[in-house]
C-alpha cells in the first residue's frame, strides 16, 4: 500500500516543525506543493527552507497549481453557496492531486500551514482522491498557539471554553459573553463590528516571521491602530496573515 | 535579566516536540517540574525521555510538588468557587516556584504538556511569581490537534467554528448547532448528558502514547462502549487522559 503524509509544518517558523514532521520529510519521494497564490514568495522561501534543512535523501516537488477559485461567491457571505464553491475547488483540486499521485511511485507528502486540523482543505481534499493509499497525518503548530505564546497568554479564562472562529462567522454570530473568542481568516478586520466596549484583543501578524508584528489592548483603542497598521502591511508587503483572539476584559 | 522558558512539549510523543522546544531545552540550567500527580509514572517518563535525549548540557531539576488541591469544591459545579480554588491553588504553587527560582542562577524551564495556552496553569502562576525576569513561551502540539490527526480528520465542517470546552461546561453549555465541540478535561463522561441524536463522537486516550485508543461513531452507538472501554483502561493503567470531539453527523 502506497502512502501519503500530511504534514503540519507550524506557524511560519521553520524551527517550528517537529521531530516527528523531520522524520515524515525524511521518507517523503515526492512533496506536493498545493498554490496558495504565488505573491506569499516569503511562505515558499520558508517551506522550501524546511525541506533543505532536513530532507537529506532525493526527492521530487510537483506543483499543483490552484485552479481558480470564485472568490466573488465566497465573499456574498451565503453559507449554501459560499460551501458549495469551496467543494467545487476542492473537487477541482482532488483531481490534479489524484493525477499527480497516480503518476509517481513511493512515499507522497502534501506541507500544510499550521496544523491540517484547522482551516485547511488537504484532508477534505485527499478524501475525495480516488486512489488506495494508507494516509498519516502529522500535527504541527497551529497560528492560534504561536499567537498565544507570542503574547504569552492562555487562550481562555480558567476553566472557560475557547470559540475558533472566521471572520465571516463573527460577523454573523458575534461575541458571547464569558467566552474568548479567537479569529482566522479574517481579511476584513471583522473586529470592528462587534460592540468594543469591555473587549480586549490580541493581534498578530506574520507570526514567527521576520516581520512579525503584535499589538494588542482594549479594542476600542486597539482596533483602530490594528485596522491602520493592518492597511501600511498589507501595502509593503503585497499579502498579510494575522489572527487574533477577543475577551472580556478581565 | 534571568530567563524562564515555558515549553510545550506535545501531547505524549517524545518526537512531538518542536526543533524551537529542543533549542530551548539546550539552554536551560534548571527544570522545574510542576507535579500532576506521582500515578501518572508513565508521563513522567516521557518527559524524562525529551530531556535526555535532547539536553546535552549539564543541568538540574527540581520538582515541585502539588500542594494539596481541593478537588471537592471543583466537583460541585459552581463557577465561583471553583475559580476561587484554583486561584488560591495557583497561588500556593507560585510561592514555591519563586522560592525556586529565587534559589537558582541561570535559565530556567517549564516544560508543559500539550501547549503553554490551553488548560495549563503554568502562565498563570508564573504572573503570579514576584521576580524580574523575562518569559519565552515555546508552544506544542495540544492534544486536540493530535485526536484530530490520528482520526485524520479536520476539527470543524468548512468554514464552520470549533469550540473548545471542558467537560463541566459541556455539561452546562451543551453542544451548539452548526459548530463542532472538542472537550478537554472531562473525567465524568459529560458526553453522556447531551442528547447523542444525530451527534458522532471521535475520541481518544494517551494519545502518542503506546497505550493509544481511538473510538469514533454515532454518539448513541459509540459513547457507551467509550464508558465502557475507558472504565477498563482507568482501572487497568490507574489513569486516563482522554479527549474527544462532538458534530452533527455529516
Amino acid at each position: 500500500m502506497r502512502k501519503l503524509f500530511v504534514i503540519g509544518i507550524g506557524a511560519g517558523d521553520p524551527e517550528q516543525v517537529t521531530l516527528q514532521a523531520v522524520r515524515a520529510i525524511r521518507q517523503v519521494d515526492v512533496f506536493f506543493m498545493i498554490g496558495k497564490g504565488d505573491t506569499k514568495q516569503e511562505l515558499i522561501g520558508v517551506r522550501e527552507q524546511i525541506l533543505r534543512a532536513h530532507a537529506d535523501q532525493p526527492y521530487r516537488v510537483v506543483a499543483i497549481e490552484d485552479p481558480p477559485r470564485d472568490r466573488a461567491i465566497a465573499a456574498t457571505g451565503a453559507d449554501a453557496a459560499y460551501r458549495d464553491a469551496v467543494e467545487a475547488w476542492h473537487a477541482r483540486r482532488a483531481e490534479l492531486l489524484a493525477d499527480e499521485f497516480g503518476r509517481t511511485d513511493g512515499v507522497g507528502a502534501v506541507l500544510v500551514w499550521g496544523d491540517p486540523s484547522l482551516y485547511d482543505s488537504t484532508l477534505r481534499l485527499i478524501e475525495r482522491v480516488p486512489a488506495h493509499f494508507e494516509v498519516e497525518v502529522i500535527p504541527g503548530i497551529t497560528s492560534a498557539q504561536a499567537l498565544a505564546a507570542r503574547h504569552r497568554i492562555v487562550l481562555h479564562e480558567i476553566g472557560e471554553p475557547v470559540h475558533i472562529t472566521t471572520g465571516r462567522r463573527l460577523r454573523e454570530d458575534g461575541v458571547t459573553q464569558g467566552v474568548s473568542t479567537l479569529v482566522m481568516l479574517d481579511g476584513d478586520c471583522s473586529f470592528t463590528q462587534v460592540p468594543a466596549d469591555g473587549l480586549h484583543i490580541w493581534w498578530a501578524a506574520y507570526l514567527g516571521m521576520p516581520d512579525e508584528e503584535l499589538i494588542e489592548g482594549p479594542l476600542g483603542e486597539a482596533g483602530p491602530r490594528i485596522v491602520a497598521r493592518r492597511q501600511e502591511l498589507r501595502a509593503a508587503k503585497g499579502w498579510i496573515m494575522d489572527i487574533y483572539l477577543l475577551r472580556a476584559d478581565g
